[in-house]
């Protein structure tokens, strides 16, 4: 396949030591070459070697800057293509420059994820692993980290192939019946039919089940935290926010209200409705049945009410109870370190006792509870990844449905006796469906809609 | 010299294609092949080549990222040690997590400019060298960055050398006249050093002339845009934004009110007083007299004065004109593309043809024009950079300013008949402010002082 040549920055704009631009395809290399000035000619260096040299304009010969570049030849590259890789002093204008220049030079700016599209097309990865990859790079805890690195790797593939090899022996076999229905092998093909379908539903349940532990794992639990001014709303955020301070901290240049919105209880990551948003809440409180509150808390997977447990709960208060009683709700009762004057019976009568929690956040009481009784609510109380594939693409969930929904209608169409050909054509869609997660027959619009989510330079 | 190694991630944090930490010293080949996993052992392999593997924690073996690790071995390499980079999954975990395995690997944490710093003391490059690679990475403009990879390539070194050397010459025939003074050779000597210490200071005053420009090509002129409400300053700080663009439409995740600090108007570039600043400065005109508007304006190198072209002079800005006619002022009678009503024989009566520029933002007219009195006020019309060693760091400048004290001093002395072993007290401290520049007679204190500016993973 003749592809053009592309270039990108592969590392984020900042301050920085290194930044790398990444180029893939045929002129790759000469196009590095024309701009590269080291001891040896890129073209005739092995591949995976790494040389010191300076960039300069190919005609004034101008030093634009003193790099490391990094030859990997087709097709043991990332993209399987001619890649080569430039590493510039870190900032703005260096690698800008080295861009520009190699943009001179028959090589065109890639397009978000098009290196990644590119080691698809090629066939080095299926569409799920492509996927991954960004979720990779998006990970916002070490869970979700690992549940995409695993999807890197290849195991939701192995899973939905093997699937696929299913369906395709059971579409064979069912072909041979069409094709020769003199053989009067019906009834036997029925219960072949509906043994098959059971089986697929099977594994296909086993791993919509990982799909809901999966995306929250993926994308973060959508949390409220409500309450009246003064009960401690901030100490709670902070206090979340604590462990997570080691990726906080590192991320220089990076506002702070950005990275709130993301902190890891206990691994379990909550993505919480952001600072404008939480200020929002604490307003929601004072202005209570307010129609825009509703808007707020419907878009909440969790809602973290928080209590003074040294005060009487007031009206607004109890309205609220009533509003929240039968949402995902997990009851804070703060400043257990204060006499108690909460009235704890209300509490109880409302929410169950494991989703009621007494904190001190002044005194840092409370907080295993807390994570125990969120795990209890979206994990069943157990949060450790075990070894199984994790569905976590909201796209891959999508077609596992419509996949599951289709082998239930060639199920229950064995049953009842249809033709084998209608039977057949749920079969071919639910194989359609299962190969659209791992890209084997996807339109080239849906692959671009899926690349565009990338960030440049991948 | 037996160093520990260490490690940082050398890419800045965020979202991005490729993140690289960066390991140096005697352990770094060793500590990486503990938890990288490929074909070869890095132990083994030649130098400056790529490996494809992956990382996994080296008792549980649980994979943690898929990498390329490359190898440079000492002294061939950015530290003149063992240096191996690891290129990761971007995105804030892959490398976060690679980093922690490696910390437990007998490596450390690398302190900021550490990295460089070790090639530094490792001597493959001076200390004028190393400044000037943090200041390849803060660069904000062309311009700035050609200074500082001239700087980095050693053309700064270059010249303090030479003049080292001649210094040192000076203080060898100098100290044979002191020894052996029955030689009578006073006068000569006398002579001798007046010429030399001539030669010496129109090498200084060389390097001095072209500090102003170079400081302000590095950390631009500080711009305040002062006008009353609606005469256009919100436009031309757009249009002064828009050369620019290219950079800052590429850095995503960053808060538009930090960048917007920088424009560059033809290679210059200027660096607006934040955008609270800009706010705050026409407040000021509206409350002229107000004592916190002299604050504001004394702290800028350059005040563009904006007036509506279209409406007579108010009592205000009269003041404002008053106040400002001694100042490095460029006056900009904006909206030129309506009847013009401002009385422009009083602007011409307070700032000189040259300070005045006529524009229509609206139209885009008027831009060359405002280039043109920018590069004359602070360039003598001359921006284009020559081939030129231009000094820009202020610590290079105060050292070249007391070498030049001290040289002026010898030269006195010696016009005045003052013994020689006096004068050549002057002669030594010279030589020793030089030699600060490139860090031959610095204290460690002020090398980590320096070095402590740099970013992470430098």
């Amino acid at each position: 396949m003749i592809q053009d040549t592309i270039a990108a920055i592969s590392t984020p704009m900042g301050e920085g030591g290194i930044a790398v631009i990444r180029i893939s395809g045929d002129e790759a290399v000469a196009a590095a070459d024309r701009i590269f000035f080291g001891k040896s000619e890129l073209g005739v260096v092995p591949s995976h070697t790494v040389h010191y040299g300076f960039i300069k304009h190919p005609l004034t010969l101008e030093r634009v800057d003193e790099v490391l570049v990094t030859v990997m030849k087709a097709p043991k590259s990332f993209t399987m293509e001619d890649v080569v890789e430039i590493s510039c002093h870190g900032g703005f204008i260096s690698v800008k420059k080295v861009l520009d220049l190699l943009l001179e030079q028959q090589v065109r700016l890639a397009e978000p994820g098009e290196f990644t599209k590119r080691a698809y097309l090629n066939g080095r990865i299926d569409l799920s692993q492509a996927e991954a990859v960004i979720d990779l790079i998006r990970a916002k805890s070490d869970r979700a980290h690992r549940i995409a690195l695993k999807q890197a790797e290849g195991s939701l593939s192995t899973n939905i192939k093997l699937l696929r090899h299913n369906l395709v022996e059971l579409m064979a076999h069912i072909e041979v019946n069409i094709d020769y229905p003199e053989h009067d092998v019906e009834e036997m093909t029925n219960a072949f039919i509906t043994n098959s379908c059971t089986q697929a539903l099977g594994k296909i349940e086993q791993l919509l089940n990982t799909a809901n532990q999966g995306k929250i794992l993926r994308e973060g639990i959508v949390t409220a935290i409500i309450g009246k001014p003064n009960v401690g709303k901030s100490s709670l955020m902070n206090t979340l926010a604590q462990e997570n301070r080691a990726i906080v901290t590192e991320i220089p240049g990076t506002t702070r209200d950005v990275i709130e919105e993301f902190v890891t209880v206990n691994g379990i990551p909550l993505k919480l409705l952001d600072t404008a948003g939480i200020r929002e809440t604490s307003d929601i409180v004072e202005r209570i049945g307010v129609e825009k509150s509703k808007g707020a808390l419907a878009d909440a997977d969790l809602i973290l009410l928080v209590f003074n447990g040294s005060e009487k709960l007031e009206s607004d208060e109890l309205s609220l109870i009533e509003q929240l009683k039968d949402k995902q709700t997990i009851v804070i009762v703060n400043k257990l370190d204060l006499p108690q004057q909460i009235e704890n019976d209300i509490l109880a009568g409302h929410f169950p006792a494991e989703r009621i929690v007494m904190m001190s956040l002044l005194e840092q009481q409370g907080i295993a509870d807390l994570e125990k009784a969120i795990a209890s609510l979206f994990f069943s109380g157990q949060v450790e990844l075990n070894d199984q594939t994790y569905v976590s693409n909201v796209r891959h969930i999508a077609l596992l449905k419509k996949a599951k929904i289709a082998i239930d209608d060639a199920f229950e169409a064995a049953g009842a006796g249809v033709p084998i050909d209608l039977i057949q054509i749920d079969i071919r869609n639910a194989w359609e469906y299962l190969g659209e997660i791992i890209g084997d027959s996807v339109g080239e619009s849906l692959i671009d809609q899926i690349f565009s989510q990338f960030c440049l330079g991948k």
